[in-house]
């Protein structure tokens, strides 16, 4: 698309998470994030529609990554087990190198209502993402959303859990205890409740 | 708290929907609601903080109603017990009298996506919540957490479903059988995932 600007939306990206950490969310301009890496204010938005896409950025690339793990799985696979497999490749998204830059991420965002509501609007799409990919195997429609949704309530706690400065576990091992607490909450319930 | 006006947040909330239906959200200012059921703009800010809030009137309701059911269940049952008797507890909150209510509510909220954010916005209010009462009950965080997203998750679809033109059922019956649904998925998972 801007092919003469190679790299530019990650380094705005990146200078807009620096800036937003340190003067705040609202204190920073579009203009100034620019700035900060020798490029326009037109530049920017010619990548982001407003300021707050600038910390959305790699939304597309997990989205894709949890298709791919969609994919991936066996046809004979069971919708949950089909959301197990999405939800590893989606770890595979954040290595231990990333937790850094995700922790200052996460901090600017639980600071600002507006980036926390693009925040739940982001896990909104993608799990309205992987329940179309999940109806496209041939699961009927409860059943793929319930799946999907509950794929991204186990990513959304995981990785929250994955950010804690007390956690050294890597994204996909957290996620499998998550998971199978998941199942296991399912399985205390009396099948009189079925 | 404003005892000389009583009924004021209801009739208000009920012009707004009208409203918001008729003209569209955009198109309609909180002096319009106001006047349409005889106040002042000034009355319609001593009740709600801008225009959104009067389609969320009754938030604290449906939370209040997640809460009784969390604590009618008995001290032995599980997790997801305890969350399908707070999902039981707040369908009786949406009779079939409230349904053509519920439709239009949700048509408004379909075409604005500042209204759509801050129905996701109750709905992870509501998880957050209901997880604190369960943790009060002595459930760990994580299985609180997560049976109390997962209810939440229950009811969102449910409550969807019950506004279908071509559903008749109750919420209460939808509730259940989305509830057997996700506990049916997560049977289906080999042991091997567990």
């Amino acid at each position: 698309m801007v092919r003469w600007e190679p790299g530019a939306p990650e380094r705005l990206q990146k200078a807009a998470l620096e800036l937003f950490a340190t003067r705040g969310f609202e204190q920073t301009t579009a203009a100034e994030i620019a700035e900060a890496v020798g490029l326009t204010e037109r530049t920017f938005f010619r990548h982001f529609s407003d300021k707050r896409e600038a910390l959305f950025h790699g939304q597309q690339v997990l989205v894709d990554s949890f298709l791919d793990g969609v994919t991936a799985a066996p046809p004979s696979a069971a919708p949950l087990e089909v959301v197990a497999t999405a939800l590893r490749s989606a770890s595979a998204f954040f290595p231990a190198e990333r937790r850094a830059h995700s922790r200052l991420r996460q901090s600017v965002i639980d600071r600002n209502p507006a980036l926390q509501e693009r925040e739940r609007h982001k896990l909104t799409t993608l799990a309205t993402t992987v329940a179309a990919a999940l109806r496209a195997r041939g699961v009927d429609e409860l059943a793929a959303t319930l799946a999907a949704e509950s794929g991204v309530t186990v990513f959304g706690i995981s990785f929250i859990r994955w950010l804690r400065e007390d956690e050294d576990r890597s994204l996909a091992d957290i996620t499998d205890e998550v998971f199978a607490a998941l199942l296991k909450l399912a399985g205390e319930v009396p099948p009189a409740r079925r």
